[in-house]
């Protein structure tokens, strides 16, 4: 396998960036990583390091897609950023799968762009694993798709069942349906024709409705919504999380000053488990090709574990199930 | 004023609702405080209580509606419900405002049947004060209107205004919209055309966009959204703090239980200084009356901040204020 990596993306590129991918050719013996980026920082970062050198290559690239550009004009005007040569190569066969922790909104435009969509895909989706203290769960769409159809959310439950099955070795993944009550006739119109897509598929094991309120209980292994509140949980999540860490941080500090030594190893393995960097990125399910968006501040292992994870999503060939699934099938057509 | 108390809504009552309204009736000297509910359960948590009879009124209302009844059908249905009869008692100019921690939607739906709009007002909105650490922030609206044209959620940001400038005595509130993404083209549909009427009136300290990673960092002091996010928001991070607050606790006990009886003490300092029962209760913005909702789980501190905080409301008259800024002004109309 080929696997691109953009050198560039993340706010830690690209030395965490370089150093990840160091760290996942130490584990990897046959497939091959390909650093898309600026040629001259890519080699600063690079001679440092030993590896070998059949398993590596560069592919220049002069531009850089910012954080904050707008994703769908950058793409367009920024033709030979690492964000846009990795997907075209990706189109063009060159490479099997795509890894960034660059601007979201312009990976999913450039792979949206380049590779397409599966045949019977209607949108792609973000899937992102949470590690909540209860266990992990899946969450799809964060951002991808922020005016979804009913559709859409259906199918990003199929395609996210196939995932979490093949990638996560999860037997019979439970779905539900993040809403405002849990109750089958709750929530806004979306909620209300999903909630009956849903419970209409044998395929599916849906649960109902989920209140944002159970998430971090584990109320089942996907949940779907739409991209603009998956997006909404994503980033309160992390904010919350981290304001509350250091508010009893500093507040222990303040009250407790003889306990604080004691008490930060304990926030420090809590992190460690619950890690998001352990998840190895998040695929873009639907696309005809492969795509993992990295966190912004992902380090060596997160990128590390990207790279570990994406080679199981080839491996086990997702896209071919998920276009077996989601194709009109002809026998229902006529029945 | 006279003030009607939901006896029986919420998970503590009738116990915590009638200490609350006993501990009020302490700090209040003019006003009067109706009790509706079950008069034989009423009565039976007041013989144990010392009060001035003339400040309390009980009325008598035989059914109950229950937390997870279907709103708008139990209105309709359960008229001798304490919520029905408030709400009818406000209508007919017999009560002043009324107070419940029971089923929101059948508080929003019985307001909005009984007490009416505003006069301008397109649709009412329930405010919530966060305490976030780094100080409270208002949003409107949390779960009251789930379905919201543009022009609702610029109303919330003018009448959240008046809200903190009176009743919070904040000189100039600022106002942010909730999206993903800090530009003024990032978001969906609604939020793009929310940015643009907010930005457009010189009334409103608008801040811009707001990304939920930076809510806990109190980014304004109002923020604005749709009622199943601003929903999703409260009850996520309900659940996230919570959960958090348990697992810390969890592993500094299996971890280091030598500090464990140092640390809650700490976790207890910051609930109590951060808690959502001193912001006493959330009001209904926008009907001709005046509707404050209490947190379900309500404790009797809950229900006499409430109490205490609804006179301000009325003391302000802020309905009369609302009606001045929402009324079509003639002045523009013909301008």
């Amino acid at each position: 396998m080929r696997i691109a990596l953009d050198a560039m993306g993340g706010d830690k590129a690209p030395g965490e960036i370089i150093a990840g991918a160091m760290k996942a050719l130490e584990q990897i013996e046959d497939d091959q990583l390909v650093l898309v980026g600026d040629e001259s920082a890519i080699h600063k970062h690079l001679d440092k390091q030993k590896y070998r050198k059949s398993q590596l290559s560069i592919v220049h690239a002069p531009e850089v897609v910012a954080m904050d550009d707008p994703p769908v004009e950058a793409i367009r005007r920024k033709r030979k950023s690492s964000i846009a040569i990795m997907n075209k190569m990706a189109a063009a066969g060159e490479v099997d799968a795509v890894i960034s922790a660059g601007n979201t909104g312009a990976c999913v435009a450039a792979s949206q762009l380049r590779m397409r969509l599966l045949p019977g895909v209607q949108r792609p989706g973000i899937l992102v694993v949470f590690p909540t203290f209860a266990g992990p769960v899946a969450v799809c769409d964060v951002g991808a798709n922020i005016a979804p159809k009913p559709s859409h959310l259906y199918q990003y439950a199929l395609m996210s069942g196939i995932y979490m099955r093949q990638v996560r070795n999860l037997q019979n993944p439970t779905v539900g349906l993040i809403s405002i009550g849990q109750e089958d006739a709750k929530g806004n119109e979306l909620v209300r024709s999903v909630n009956q897509l849903l419970r209409n598929d044998e395929r599916i094991e849906f649960v109902g409705n989920v209140e944002p309120r159970d998430f971090f209980n584990h109320p089942a292994d996907i949940l779907v919504c739409d991209g603009f509140v998956g997006n909404v949980i994503l980033k309160l999540t992390e904010g919350l999380a981290d304001s509350l860490f250091k508010t009893i941080g500093r507040e222990i500090a303040r009250q407790k000053p003889d306990i604080a030594d004691h008490f930060l190893p304990v926030v420090d393995s809590l992190y460690a488990r619950h890690d998001y960097s352990e998840y190895g990125g998040a695929p873009l399910l639907g696309v005809d090709g492969t795509c993992i968006i990295c966190h912004g501040s992902s380090n060596a292992r997160a990128i590390t574990n990207a790279i570990l994870t994406v080679r199981k999503q080839l491996k086990f060939n997702i896209n071919h199930k998920i276009s077996e699934q989601l194709q009109p099938h002809p026998a229902r057509e006529n029945g």
